[in-house]
């Protein structure tokens, strides 16, 4: 639970805008990797202070600035100003625990969404703030930096020119960057399906106490994939119809593209509520006809063996006169009586089904 | 689950508008049949290249090609540029994982959308996705080719000039291949509605463990229906309200007559919902008054028995002196005791209804 | 459940457009009554052609013809040329199936619904499709001729010029019979409640499976309610915003009337939905009272007699030296010690409220 | 279940407008109390024909007229004449199981909804309904006449001139009137509230299956003040959007202030809601936990005895040769065997947390 | 549940516009303070009278009046009067059982939200309601004083002229204050999920039935949270899109980040109610669980002892010939035999997987 308010809380009581880091990772140190391209020609350089990002602004190539890691405040703050950035828009990159949600500032429009990954130890999801700034000619991107780097395929067919991507603009590049996060939820949703694969097969071969627990684990697990992905429709449809000239027409069906996928990934987080919730209910039916089951086997040995014992006892009473007892095949006559009940209580029992 | 997550994944990474067909169904030759017709004429023929397929796009004749097999990305790719589609539309004619949708791209309109069939083994209801490419004078339908081909009866209409489709343009015919598809879907159901009988048949005649996983089973099955059913309404009435020249308004009747019947194929699913929801309901007040009734049983057999085998330890005690040992009917006056205890319970039980 | 899915499958690979009979009544006369009045005079006839209603088409006076059965194609193919229908329509009376919905064509507006009437020999819930076609000077009403004429009261209301009736329109005449059916719900609804009354009687006094299965029979009864009457407050609404000048405004308060009615029937599905959810769980938790109850018995017998059963156990022993049994008084010293566990128990029992 | 269906039913058949009094209160003499007033003058009379009412009509002072029962349809009817309203609003009022709604027939508004009060006898909730005619310079009230004068404090304002009220027109004493009958939800929700402590209190204490039955019946006695309650929401939001001049911008605060109270009340309604379905949970997890209390009790009594009995039984055989019976100290030994067994088991509860 | 409504019914029968405190905090001074300044200047001052306050009115600087107490009528009447407020307004600053909204008078602008704050004490959600009126250099903010000052670090930016507060103008002053509040709501979210986690724990380690109590018990604290929180987000957005002059644009992205930040506070809320519904379903199961896991110890008992039993008794039988009971070494053949029944049916327990 601690990740949903902890991290809220460091900032309760400060003015407003201060810069803020909410998230986990404290140290390393912050990596700027910028890539500037056209149709023609292509360069990238690593930056050591945030200065060497200002010729870039005004060149009229395509622009990426990737920038891993978002704890430091000062370095952001001047990252800010280079590029005209709102305080506002630098303290939400820096709160790590924001919603979903794209704004459109007039000469930028900022994205804020979760990249989500599988931990590769356990398979835990891991959820990392990914922010982009889309300019005319600029596009900026923030991650966390907690996991491997998701925009290497991009950054390899923008080098190696595969694709359309040279030959677009910056909004092609958001796209491509909005498009490579989206694909990656379904990646997640197949390690869950796995998950929920695998829950269920234990569900139907043998349910527990543990398959309850691992079914509302998931259940629980699904929670943060809905909160994470959820929001993202409405920011996938609100940059469809945006109306700005940071948009290219040429790029509106791409964004409609990426809309439908999220509208999938939705689609398919509905579908896992749904086998999950039918799960517990077949968990709660396995168990109550285990003690079905149970109380059936119960009740044949007690309705069995109780008249039983009773006769027994009779025959073990000390009275002076019981006739049954001088009998010379009484002994075995009595056998043959409790057999018979016992016997006939078996097929009583085969013929009500509970055997 | 696999069926909803396996495909996408095959994507991720590559660089967008990639041609990949996420099917199951790889080996096969890719069938292409032209239908060219007015009201006076009729030609038929069946592509061996995808170039043979240029006359046709511009002829004043309605012209039909349909695509069965959607594998093969470098026919699809030629078959593309030929109709002049958008490559995102290949690209999602081959993900065939697409949730139903429609698109206006001017020139023509893109309709996606899933054919349902029972499979005539097992019952299980088989999902294939048909795309159509509605033109002003063509219509392309791609089907996955898994099942037998359910636009037989509107190739005959045509060829017969039943009906109004040979005096109807392009739309009508579009029209009549959607009317085809959604037709479909009633059977489907009704294949389904016999399904649920037996489940209830078989739930009122004697519940077990299996009656409630047929039941789960069927109310995932239904998720399926519910999924592919689900969006045709909004993608019906989007095609109703269309602000379009592709469409005629002699054809806008007959589409929101499909639309109709979208809706009722909706509602059906709604109710087949829940009737499984109270036939669970049914399955669990039926399981626990099983319980209850061998717990009944349980109980009066202890609760005869118990005094009685008391009784009769009492009377096999090994006290010294113990009077009623002695007494001459003691034996007799005992049995009648223990008998009074058992019938007196016994009517004692009747009365309080527990038998 | 074939009630809903089995009809359709009829019509499924027919060309559009089909006059096909999708309900259960095949024989029988089609009965065709024709009413013609204005505020001066009237008139009747019972047409035994079609043809016969050529002349009433165009008559300045109120024509209503009302037909009783809608299984005979060739009838109604007649009848929807003489009044200018389109086919689409003419489909859509003849499948008894459809969804309550209005149409308007300009020239007429297309009303179907469903009258609701319980069947007088068990009670359950008949339904009936009637179509209602509102021209400017005529009302067609087509009934499936499975019931007792609904509309009969209007007629006498004709006839005798009783109310405001012979004074209004056809618009007033199509509101006038929308009423009757809508006011037919509440008789329906109130059988409904009598039934509702009844299992509730049962489910105090001694709830058992056949209670829980009537009541999830009575749910299943309001599913079909609702379907019914769901759809027709949509259908009034639209009545009401229509903007045609087949209905008067002098007719829309009527109308609006009528949208008051059919939202107080839905309001009462929705009361009964949520009675009989409560209900279920009045059930439930009756039932596992009972479960309870027994349970308390079970367990006090066995706590009793448990005990007791081990002393008398015990001092069956046939050991040599068992001092206890040489005493003078050691037998009733034993009975002492088990009635003073067995009344102790009891008290115990009382005290912790299990009896 | 009667109250809902019973009185409409009544209705079925007759021709429409017929002036039919569906509620319970037969008898009775209409009481017609009228207030005449502005900011000068105040003159009260109780009229005994309902043509005394003429001269008010067309007043530009306030006019206030009160009726107390709605059984006599040609007092009524006389009424509606006089002040111009449409037949079909007067079988409105006369109806009196209307949804509650309001009406904008251009000379006036017609307002229609509950008063709820609760029953000073045995605390039940009683619904009466109330109608209100705005008109430019009247108010008609309508009251079914079954409770006391709600409107008493009203009329004491407006004689002693206290508040506003004769400062301003008649919309303010709509506003007034409707004012007092949305503050009355507030004591019978009061009122519902101490009943719903009453059970939570039982709930607590010692929960019975009367307690269940409590919280059930309080579910559906909510059910009955949410459909009271919930259309006044939007009937208020309408009347404080209305374009129109009979209700003045002066007023239009106030008319807000109403539309709060009720979102406020409906609010109560759903936090009750779910407040007994809380109970409800509480109490069926209350009957599961006293389940396993009394199955722990059962167990470990029979858990204790059943070896220690079967070790008595086997003492009490009667071979020939068993050794342990020729001990000397084999009777003691045995008790002390069994002591140990029993404390043994005794703290391997305690340690298992069964006791 | 008394918390809801008995405020509410202290207004009942009173005329409209009463002012009537309807909160639990009677006595006290009313403490009014106020805090001028510009950019350049600031001055406080600790009113003793209203009156003082008339000089503030129309000075040109930024005035913020904070009233702590709302329990005198009359001091709030003459503080209405003052700055003009409508009598409606300041009823609705007294009355303390207000659902957060915001209502445009033109002049001014009235906002009322709760502060929720965790009770040092006890841990519970204390709920103060706090009205705000911006005007167009002046902000009014009423406490009703339970609580410490939740705006002291305001005060202290002010004071310190730290962040833009004191460049911007009296809208930036009211977006600080709801800042103020919305952010405190993380911090009961917070404390909240500290409870959330207790519960966890102690569910996880040892469910009980006061495990069962306390999650209800958060469920309906979650609902005073939910009801608090909710309204805020509409309240916000309207104050976003607020088409008034009294914001000025400058101040809507922070107007903005306070509507993000309340639906993440929403979301939060949303996400415990889910794992509270979750945790509910895993007491639930684990209290199923536990009743089989008794059930399973009971049956295993009394299937290995009851044959047992059996056997003992049948050899405690008196009759005259039994041969077994001669045999010299059937004693020992009998503890074998009842040794291999004992042995057997545990190892076909272990089997079954029943222990």
């Amino acid at each position: 639970m601690r990740f949903i308010t902890k991290k809220r809380t460091k900032k309760a009581g400060l003015p407003a805008e201060s810069l803020v880091y909410t998230g986990d990772l404290k140290g390393g140190v912050i990596k700027i990797a910028v890539m500037d391209y056209d149709d023609q020609q292509i360069a990238e350089q690593e930056l050591t202070t945030v200065d060497q990002c200002i010729p870039y602004r005004d060149k009229p190539t395509v622009t990426w600035v990737n920038i891993e890691g978002v704890h430091d405040a000062r370095i952001l703050e001047k990252l800010g100003e280079c590029f005209g950035l709102h305080r506002l828009v630098m303290e939400d990159i820096m709160s790590t625990d924001q919603r979903p949600k794209t704004e459109d500032f007039g000469d930028y429009i900022y994205v804020v969404l979760k990249m989500l990954s599988p931990d590769p130890k356990n398979g835990a999801i891991v959820s990392e703030q990914i922010s982009l700034i889309l300019g005319s000619n600029f596009v900026l991107s923030f991650q966390e930096g907690i996991e491997g780097d998701v925009f290497s395929p991009i950054r390899e067919h923008i080098r190696t020119g595969k694709g359309k991507i040279r030959k677009m603009g910056a909004d092609y590049l958001a796209y491509a960057l909005l498009d490579a996060i989206v694909d990656n939820y379904f990646i997640v949703l197949e390690k869950f399906g796995d998950k929920v694969d695998l829950a269920e097969d234990q569900l139907i071969a043998e349910p527990s106490e543990s398959t309850a627990k691992m079914i509302y684990g998931l259940k629980r697990e699904l929670l943060l994939l809905h909160r994470a992905i959820w929001p993202v429709r409405e920011l996938a449809g609100a940059l469809t119809r945006r109306e700005t000239t940071l948009i290219r027409d040429s790029t509106v069906p791409y964004l409609r593209d990426v809309y439908d996928h999220v509208v999938q990934a939705i689609d398919t987080v509905e579908i896992f509520r749904e086998i999950l919730s039918e799960m517990i209910g077949i968990y709660l039916s396995s168990v109550s006809n285990k003690l079905n089951a149970i109380m059936k086997v119960l009740t044949i040995i007690a309705t069995i063996f109780m008249p039983l014992t009773f006769i027994a006892g009779v025959y073990g009473m000390n009275f002076k006169h019981m006739p049954e007892l001088e009998w010379k095949y009484g002994y075995y006559f009595i056998w043959f009586i409790m057999a018979s009940i016992g016997v006939g209580m078996y097929f009583y029992f085969r013929r009500k089904k509970w055997m």
